[in-house]
C-alpha cells in the first residue's frame, strides 16, 4: 500500500514527506495507522549522523500512538481496531530477560531492529523499488507502519493520541526511572539534573510516589515554572550558585539525595549527580545518552561509601505490561501531559518540529497525521 | 596501666614493641585485653605514610579478639569477663545511619576516631608522658585497648580467640559483600577479582548462600587450590589467556556475571569487573581500597543497559547484630577460618608478619599476646 512518511534518505539532511510503499504484515507482525508521534533527541541524533549505528535510507520515529489496522498470522492479543503504543523495547514475555524481573531490556529481536529490520531480516518499506529501512522497530514518522505485535502495547480506546504517545518514549522513560529503577519510597530527597522532556517527567513520578524535596537542576531559568507545576519544590541554576553545585546540593538536603537523576546525557553532570548522593544510601540512575566514546568517571571511595551508580532504558518498563498503566494514570489525573505538549502540527511541518527541539522552545512537539 | 604495644612511632619505619601507659576506661569506654590479632594490608597502608588521614605516633590494628577487663561509667552491655570483637564501624542503634536498614556506616563517633582519639577526643595511651594515637576505633597491636562500647560486638566464649579475631576485618567484610551488598541469590554466576584474604572470603560466602559459577580471577596461580577449597568452581590467570579477560568472563557464563566482587584497590581491575557484568541486571561491588586520587571510567552505556556499580565497607555489616552471627557460622561448621590462618606467632613478631603480608605468603597471619 502507499503511504505518507517523513524519510531521512540521509545523514543531516532534512526529511522527505514522500509516498513510500508499505508491504502488509506478516506472521507475528501488525499493521498500525499512525495518529500522532512526537519527535525525540534521539530521532535527532540519528538523523545527525553522530549515531555510530544510524542507517539510511530510513523511516525514524518512536513515540507514536495509532490504531491496529491488519494483524498478520498467529497475532493473537491485538485485532484490527485496537489502539496501540508502539514500543521501541519490546516484551517477548519469553526471553531470558523478559522473564527477570530485574531487567526490561527484552532481546528477542535486538539485532534485526538494530540492524532497521522487521524480526525475519526483511523491511515492510520501500520507495521506487529501493528498501527503507525501519528504526528502532516502530517507525513512526509515517501514517502507517508494521511493527512485531510484541512491540506493540495495548491502550484504552477513550485515550487521546495526540497527548498519549509521548507515553511511548519520555513519560515512560521519566516515571518509570523513578518507579521501577529508582523505586524511589515516599518522604526521599530527589536531585533531577535537566528539565526537558525526561527531566520533567522525573519530577512529576517523584511527586507522585510522595517524594519530600524534589530539586530541579538546570541552566536555563526558563524551565523554572513549568517543573514547579509538576512538582519541584527547589530550583538550583549552577551557573547563579557563587559554589560548586554538588555541595551546594548536598547543604540544601543536609547530607545528600536519596536518589539522583541524570536527564541530559552530559557525562561531567553524571559526575555530579553522583556525587551530590548522600553518603551510605545514595543512588544515581543515568537517562540521558552520552555520545559516542565518552566516559563516566569518580573515585571508587564513592562507592565503597555507599553511593551506588545504576542508569535505565525506557524507564525500566516492560512495555506491554506497563504502558496501558501509564494511560491510565493520565487519564485519571494522576500525571501532566497536556502541559509537556506544547505544539501539535501536521507531520508536512516535521523539520520545523526538529528546529523547534534544537532551539530548546517548548517540551515537546507532536505531529498528526 | 602499663601495657605492651607495637607502636608505630612514624610513617615508614618497623613498629616497635614497647611498654605503653593506658589509662582506665572513661563513660561508655570499655578495657579490653586483646588475646589476638590479625596483620592487613590497610595497617601496612597507614604504617606506610601513604594514607594520607595516618597520624603518628599510633598504635595499628584492628582485627581483634579479646576479654573485657573494665566497663566504665554508663556501660549496660558487656561486662568484665565478656568476649568480644572490636569493631572498627561501630554500631551506636541511634544515629540516622544505623536507623536506616541501607547503610552500617554508623558515623557516631566518625570524626573523633578519624583523629586517633576516643569519641571525647583525648586519647587513652601514652608513652613516656607524650600521646599516643588510637587507630580506627580499636588500636588491637596492644595487650590491653580502651574501646567504645558501641564498638564491640559481645561473642561466645568457646570461640578461639586466634580465629575468630579475622572476623573482625577479613572475613566479615567478604562474606558481607555477598549477604548484605550484593544480595546474592542461589544460582547466581559469581566472578571475584583478587583471591587475597577478602576474596577468598567472598568465595566461601557465595558458597554459603548457593551459588552456580564461583570464578576465581588472580594472575598468581598459587591461589588456586585453597580458593577451589572454599568453593571456587572456575579459576581464571589473566595472564595466561589469549583474549580481554572481560570478553572470557563474559563468554564463560554464558553473558556474563550476575554479581562481580574487586577485592584488590585497583581502579583498572574495578572496570574489568563491571564490564564483565551480565547486561539487564549484572551487579558490580568494589571492596578494595584504591589508592589516594586514583579513579574509575566506564562507558555510560555500561550502566544504561542494566549493570549496577556499587562498594562496600566491612560488608555492609551492623558489627555488633552480624559479627557474633559470623561467630557461629564458624563455629558451626558453615564457614572455613582456620586455612585461611596460615601462621600464628607472638606480637614481639610483627615486623616478620608484615613482611609474610608484603611477599604475599599465606592468606593471614595472626599475631598472640
Amino acid at each position: 500500500m502507499d503511504v505518507k512518511a517523513a524519510v531521512a534518505f540521509e545523514a543531516g539532511q532534512p526529511l522527505q514527506i514522500e509516498t513510500v510503499q508499505l508491504d502488509g504484515p506478516r506472521a507475528g507482525e501488525v499493521l498500525v495507522e499512525i495518529k500522532a508521534t512526537g519527535v525525540c533527541h534521539t530521532d535527532a541524533y540519528t538523523l545527525s549522523g553522530k549515531d555510530p549505528e544510524g542507517l539510511f535510507p530510513a523511516i525514524l520515529g518512536h513515540e507514536g500512538a495509532g490504531i491496529v489496522v491488519e494483524v498478520g498470522p498467529g497475532v493473537k492479543s491485538l485485532q484490527p481496531g485496537d489502539h496501540v503504543i508502539p514500543l521501541y523495547v519490546p516484551e517477548c514475555r519469553e526471553c531470558e530477560y523478559c522473564l527477570n524481573p530485574k531487567t526490561n531490556l527484552c532481546q528477542s529481536i535486538r539485532t534485526t531492529q538494530g540492524q532497521g529490520f522487521m524480526p525475519d531480516g526483511s523491511s515492510r518499506f520501500s520507495y521506487k523499488g529501493e528498501v527503507i529501512r525501519h528504526y528502532m522497530g516502530t517507525s513512526t514518522f509515517a501514517s502507517h507502519t508494521v511493527v512485531p505485535e510484541i512491540s506493540l502495547a495495548k491502550i484504552r480506546q477513550d485515550a487521546p493520541f495526540d497527548k498519549v504517545c509521548y507515553i511511548g518514549c519520555g513519560v515512560t522513560t521519566g516515571i518509570g526511572a523513578v518507579i521501577n529503577t529508582a523505586k524511589v519510597e515516599p518522604g526521599s530527597n530527589v536531585v533531577v539534573f535537566g528539565l526537558g522532556g525526561i527531566g520533567l517527567n522525573v519530577i512529576q513520578g517523584a511527586k507522585m510516589v510522595g517524594a519530600n524535596m524534589i530539586i530541579g537542576v538546570d541552566i536555563n531559568p526558563g524551565k523554572q515554572a513549568l517543573a514547579e507545576k509538576l512538582g519541584m519544590t527547589h530550583f538550583v541554576n549552577p551557573q547563579a550558585l557563587d559554589q560548586d553545585v554538588v555541595a551546594h546540593l548536598v547543604e540544601l538536603t543536609n547530607g545528600g539525595a536519596d536518589y539522583s537523576f541524570e536527564c541530559i546525557g552530559n557525562v561531567n553532570v553524571m559526575r555530579q549527580a553522583l556525587e551530590c548522593c548522600h553518603k551510605g544510601w545514595g543512588v544515581s540512575v543515568i537517562i540521558g545518552v552520552a555520545a559516542a566514546g565518552q566516559e563516566i568517571s569518580t573515585r571508587p571511595f564513592q562507592l565503597v561509601t555507599g553511593r551506588v551508580w545504576k542508569g535505565t532504558a525506557f524507564g525500566g518498563a516492560k512495555g506491554r505490561r506497563d504502558v496501558p498503566q501509564i494511560v491510565d494514570w493520565y487519564m485519571d489525573g494522576k500525571i501532566n501531559i497536556d502541559d509537556l505538549i506544547t505544539k501539535v502540527m501536521p507531520i508536512e511541518q516535521i523539520n520545523e518540529a526538529l528546529d523547534i527541539m534544537h532551539r530548546g522552545e517548548g517540551v515537546r512537539t507532536v505531529l498528526t497525521f
